[in-house]
C-alpha cells in the first residue's frame, strides 16, 4: 500500500497516511482536531480543510459551496491523499477549547453531608510483635485499623501483602496507610514506612458529550485545588451520543479509539491542573466520574451499541469502583475510579450527580430538575417518589442545525434584543468579542424578541412585511440578519432563518412535552411543580422569562426557578468527599422511575401541541400570551 | 566479564556462565536440579560434580573425601567457571522424584459436606429486555443469577462488564457464566456465548518442602481426574524452610526466583495432569492451596523474611483469593487462586488442611493431630477448644543429617526387623529394589529393633560388646551395617552410626516433648488423648508400634491411631468442592491458639527428659518397656 508524508498547516504538523486513511483521520493522529458533527460521513461539511499542494482523491464534496471549491476546500472525511501533500487547516473549521461553566454557585443548594472522602491515608503506629504477641503483619495492620476507623470490611491486595511486613519495619511500626472506599468495603491500596506528609488528591471529573470539566480536590481538606474544562476530543468522530456510538461500533477497535480520546482529553485537564503545583499525577488517588450513559460506557472501554438500538439498553447502569490502571487513566495506578450510577441508556449518572446535589430526594415539595443540552434529560419527584425522562432536544440549543449556530465560545451572541417597529437589534456575545455566530440562549432570546416583535408568527413562519431590510430573502429562505458583515468578526452577515427558527422550536417543543408528559403520567399539573432547578452549561446563560416565552419551560413565577450551574461536575465532588453522599446517590438511583418517551404515552402529542410559540394551548402560557391574544 | 560455556553431562545440556556464576546456579538454569540441603552455602556437600574439561576455581571442598578429589569432584555450589567446561552430574546426586503419597486412604474419617464447588459455570436463560423492561445487561444478569443460585452478594469485573452485551446478544440470551467465590462474594470471572458444555477444572495443590502434590478435579462431578506428585525444585536452594527463608532473603530478587521454581513445579505437574486427555491448562479455573506458612509466601512471592527472625510472624495467615495472573500460574488467567488460612508462621494451610479433613473442631473426643516432616506439627482439642505447635523436628525422619539416610524414594530401606543374637537383618526397601540407604520409617524401626537386641541403650549408645561383625567402628565410630556391598544398590555398606541414632532420637524427642508440652498446658494426661491422627508422607509408611516403642509417639493403644495419609491435599480438594467446608476452615483457624514452643513453657525440660529410649520416665511407656525393666 503506497504510503505519503501530509504535512498539516499552520501547525506543520506532519504525519506518514496510508492512501486508505483519510485527511481526518490524518488529522487527528497529527493532533489537530477538526470538526465533524456528522462523524466523518460527509454530511455535515464542517471538517472542510484546504489542499496547498499535492495531489488527493475526494469522494465527495458535501455542502462545500462553489467558491470554496474554488479555493481548494476538500472534505477532510472524504479525502485521500494520492502524493505528498501540504493542507491548511482554517482556524473556523478546528475544534477549540469551549467557555466551560465551571462554577459553583449552587453551594447554597447542596444538601450536606459528612465530610468522608472515599479516598484517605492514615497515619497509625502498630505494636510491634513479641513472643506473647505474634499475629501475622496483615491481622495486626487490620485491628489497628477496625479500632481507628471503626469500621469492618477491610481488604488487601496481593500488591499490598507482599511489600508489607518490609515497610512496617522500615518504618519502626509506624506507616502510613492509603485507604480507598469499594462500596461497603475499603480496600489497603497502598503502604508505606513511616508518617507521610505528602498531599493526597482526588479527581471529580463531569464527561459530557460536548465538554469535559475536571477539578482537582485536595482529600485531606476537602477544599478544590482547581477546576479545568475543555471540549471533549471526541467530537472529530460526531457531535452527539448517536454519531459517537456509530463511530464506536462501526470501526475496527473504535471502542478503543473512543477511550483512548477521553483519557487523552482527561490527561491534558489534569496536566493544566496539576501545572506549577508540585503535583504529580501519582499524588491522585480516587476519581470520581459523572457524565451521561454513553461517555461513561466509552470511559470504560465498553462496547455501548445497544444504547442506541431499540430497547436501549445499556451495558450496565452500577459498576463497583475499577482500578485506574485497568483503563489507563493518568492517576495513580493504585487509584480507584468510581462512576456515578445511572437510571437508563439516556438518563445517565451526571443526572444522578445532579438530582443528589439538589437533594431532590429529601424534599416534601415537588421539584423538577432540568439538565438541557443535546439531550433535555429531567427528574420530577419529591422524597416520596421520583420519575426521570429524557427527550431527544437535538444539536439546536448548542448551536447544532442552525445555520450560524455555535457553541458558547468567544463571539457566539448569548443575548438578543430587538426593537419594536425600526427592528433595531441589541447583541451581548461572550466575552464581548465581535459576533461570529449565534448558541443557544441567544437563539432563545432571538426568537423571543422575534416573536414580540411580530416579525415571526405563533408557528415561527415569518410573516409578510418585508418592510425593513434586517428581513429578507437568501436562496430561497426568508431570514433575519442579527449582526451585519461590517460588525462581525468574519466579516459575513449573521443571520437567523426560518428554519432555523423550525429547529428551534423542534427542541423547545421536545423538553416541553418531556415536561408535561411526566406530569401527565403522574396525574400532576404544571402548577403543582413547586420548584425547578435549571441544570447544564446550557443553564448558565439562558434568560429564563424568554425561555419561558417561547414556551420551552413551564410558565411559573421565575422565583421557584433556580440555576444550578454545573450540576455534573458539582456532585462529583460532592460524592468524592463524602461516602454518605455517595450512599444517598446509589439510593437515589434506586428510587428513580424511568420513563421511556418513546412507548406507550403521550408524549408525540404532547410534542406535536408544543410546536407553537409558546404551544397551542395558550392557557398554558397566561403571563406571556397576554400581549398575542 | 568473562563468560564461558559449560556443558553438564551426560544430559549435554549446554548454558553460557559468567565467571562469577557458580556451577549449583548453572546447572539450575540447565534444567539440572542438584541436591543442596545447605542452600548453597558449602556445608551439606551433596552437589558434587566431576569436572571432565576446563578449568575452574574452586572456594571450598567441604566433606568431599580424598577419594572423590582424585576423582576429579568438585562442589558445584563453590566452584566458578574460568574457562569453557565439561562437568559431569552423578546420579546420585541429583533431586529425583520422590515416591509421594497421594492415596486417599482416609476417605471413611472424612467429615462430609455439601457438594458446592468453590467455582462454578452455570448456563441460564434470560428474558430479552423490551421497550416495558429495559433493564440493564449487568443487573438482568445479577437478578437471574440471584433468583438461580439463591445468593446475594455478586461482583462484575470490567473484562466481563466489556464484552457483556455482545455475548448476550451472540448467544441470544442463552449464555454460560463463570462464577467464581471470593469469601462472601461471587465474582463473574467470565461469560461465554450459549450453553457452553465444555468441561471445567479444579486445581487442589499441596505444596510442601521436600514435595508438591496437584491433583485436577472435574468441578461438574467432584470426581478426580488425576493426582501428581514431585519434589518441589525449591530444593536446589536448601533442604528446608530456613535455609529457603535464607536464600529469598540474601539472594537479589531471590524471592521471585523462589516464587518463579514453585510455579515451574506446579506447571509440571498440571502439564502431566492434562496430558492425552483433552483438557487445556484454561479449562483449570479456581485453585486451592494448602502449604506451609513459608512455601504459601514464596508460591504468592511474598516476602518470607520475618518467619525465621524471632518473634516468628508472617506477612499473613489469611488472604482472600488472588488471581492467578497476578501470580502467573498456568492456569485459566481468570481463575481464583485460594490459599488455606494457617494459624502461625509454623503452622500452615497444611494443618488447617488436615485438621479441617478429620474435623478435629466437630468431635467430642480429645484428639490429637501430628503431621511429621522436618517439622512436627501437631493440633490438639475437641470441639470446644483446639491448640496448635510446632516442634523442629529437624531433617532426620527424611533422611537428613543421617550418613546413609535419604527420602522414601526407590531403594530406600522402609523396614527394618533384626533377629536376637545373630543379628540378622530383614529389610523392606521402597519398591523392593536393592537398598541404597534408608528412611525415615526405616530408621524408627531400626533403632527400635537395635534397642530390642540390646545393640544400643536407653540413651542410643551402643553396648560395648562387637562380637558381631555388623557391629564395627568406622573412621573412630561405632556403626551398624544394616546391608553389605554385596547386597546393596550401590556395592557400599549400608549402615547406621551412634551418631545417626542421636540425631534420630533428638528428632523423636522434640516430637514427644511437643505432645506433652501441649498436654500439660492444658493440664491433661497422655491418657486423655482419646484419638490419634498421623498425617503426613512420613505417615504412610511409618510403623506405629516402633514409633511407639522408641517414645516418639504416645503409649496408646494402637486402636487409638489412624493413619491419614496426606490430609494437605485432601483438604485443599475438599475445600475446592464445598464453600461449607472452607467457612469450617477459616471458622477452625480462629479457634486455634498457638503455643510458642520456644517461649515461658516446659518444652525445653520436656525435650531434655525424651532423649532416652522411649523416656526417662518408663512409666510413660508401661507396655513397651516391659522387657527392659
Amino acid at each position: 500500500m503506497n504510503e505519503y508524508k501530509v504535512v498539516f498547516l499552520p501547525d506543520s504538523s506532519t504525519v506518514t497516511v496510508n492512501e486508505d486513511e483519510n485527511i481526518l483521520d490524518a488529522a487527528f493522529r497529527a493532533g489537530i482536531s477538526l470538526k465533524s458533527s456528522c462523524g466523518g460521513t460527509g454530511s455535515c461539511s464542517r471538517c472542510g480543510v484546504i489542499i496547498k499542494k499535492g495531489l488527493a482523491r475526494s469522494e465527495g464534496v458535501g455542502k462545500l459551496t462553489r467558491e470554496q471549491l474554488s479555493k481548494g476546500y476538500v472534505l477532510a472525511c472524504q479525502t485521500y491523499p494520492r502524493s505528498d501533500m501540504e493542507i491548511e487547516v482554517p482556524e473556523s473549521n478546528r475544534l477549540s477549547q469551549h467557555q466551560v461553566l465551571i462554577s459553583e454557585e449552587l453551594n447554597n443548594h447542596m444538601s450536606t453531608h459528612t465530610f468522608d472522602p472515599l479516598f484517605q491515608k492514615i497515619k497509625i503506629a502498630l505494636s510491634p510483635p513479641s513472643l506473647d504477641d505474634h499475629t501475622d503483619d496483615s491481622s495486626r495492620l487490620f485491628s489497628v485499623l477496625r479500632k481507628t476507623l471503626n469500621i469492618e470490611h477491610l481488604r488487601l491486595n496481593l500488591e499490598t501483602v507482599q511489600k508489607l511486613p518490609r515497610i512496617l519495619r522500615e518504618g519502626n511500626w509506624r506507616i502510613t496507610v492509603s485507604l480507598a472506599d469499594i462500596k461497603g468495603c475499603y480496600e489497603i491500596v497502598n503502604v508505606e514506612a513511616g508518617w507521610n506528609h505528602r498531599n493526597y488528591y482526588g479527581l471529580a471529573l463531569d464527561i459530557g458529550t460536548t465538554t469535559v470539566v475536571a477539578q482537582l480536590v485536595d482529600l485531606e481538606t476537602g477544599e478544590s485545588v482547581g477546576i479545568e474544562g475543555t471540549y471533549n476530543k471526541q467530537a472529530v468522530f460526531g457531535d452527539d451520543v448517536i454519531s459517537r456510538i456509530i463511530y464506536a461500533v462501526e470501526h475496527k477497535k473504535g471502542v478503543e479509539q473512543m477511550q483512548r480520546t477521553i483519557l487523552t482529553t482527561v490527561y491534558e485537564l489534569i496536566t493544566t491542573l496539576i501545572k506549577d503545583k508540585n503535583i504529580n499525577y501519582e499524588d491522585i488517588w480516587y476519581v470520581t466520574c459523572a457524565g451521561n450513559t454513553t461517555m461513561i460506557h466509552l470511559f470504560l472501554g465498553i462496547d455501548p451499541e445497544y444504547i442506541r438500538l431499540e430497547p436501549y439498553v445499556p451495558a450496565f447502569n452500577s459498576l463497583i469502583p475499577i482500578k485506574a490502571l485497568d483503563i489507563g487513566l493518568a492517576v495513580n495506578p493504585r487509584a480507584m475510579v468510581y462512576c456515578l450510577p445511572g437510571t437508563a441508556s439516556y438518563v445517565g449518572g451526571d443526572i444522578t450527580a445532579g438530582a443528589e446535589v439538589i437533594g431532590i430526594d429529601k424534599q416534601e415539595k415537588i421539584s423538577l430538575f432540568i439538565d438541557v443540552g443535546t439531550n433535555g434529560e429531567m427528574v420530577l419527584g419529591n422524597k416520596d417518589w421520583l420519575m426521570a425522562c429524557a427527550c431527544s432536544a437535538g444539536p439546536a440549543f448548542e448551536g447544532g442545525g442552525i445555520i450560524h449556530g455555535m457553541r458558547a465560545m468567544d463571539g457566539a451572541i448569548e443575548n438578543v434584543d430587538i426593537e419594536p417597529i425600526s427592528l433595531d437589534v441589541h447583541l451581548k456575545t461572550v466575552n464581548n468579542k465581535k459576533p461570529i455566530g449565534i448558541c443557544g440562549s441567544g437563539l432563545i432570546d432571538c426568537i423571543a424578541s422575534l416573536q414580540t416583535t411580530a416579525v415571526i408568527n405563533r408557528t415561527g413562519s415569518f410573516l409578510a412585511f418585508p418592510t425593513n431590510k434586517r428581513i429578507r430573502i437568501t436562496e430561497g429562505e426568508k431570514e433575519f440578519v442579527l449582526a451585519w458583515a461590517g460588525e462581525s468578526g468574519n466579516s459575513k452577515d449573521i443571520t437567523i432563518s426560518e428554519s432555523d427558527i423550525k429547529n428551534l422550536i423542534r427542541s423547545k417543543a421536545a423538553v416541553f412535552a418531556g415536561i408535561s408528559t411526566m406530569l401527565k403520567t403522574v396525574g400532576l399539573a404544571l402548577d403543582d411543580i413547586e420548584q425547578i432547578y435549571v441544570a447544564g452549561g446550557f443553564g448558565k446563560y439562558i434568560n429564563l422569562a424568554d425561555a419561558i416565552k417561547i414556551g420551552m419551560f413551564p410558565d411559573l413565577p421565575l422565583e421557584k426557578y433556580k440555576y444550578v450551574g454545573n450540576s455534573s461536575i458539582m456532585g462529583a465532588k460532592k460524592i468524592l468527599l463524602s461516602k454518605e453522599a455517595r450512599d444517598d446517590a446509589e439510593q437515589l438511583t434506586g428510587k428513580i422511575t424511568y420513563l421511556e418517551l418513546s412507548v406507550g404515552n403521550d408524549f408525540y402529542e404532547e410534542f406535536i401541541s408544543a410546536l407553537f410559540l409558546p404551544h397551542t394551548d395558550l392557557k398554558l402560557f397566561p403571563s406571556t400570551t397576554e400581549g398575542l391574544r
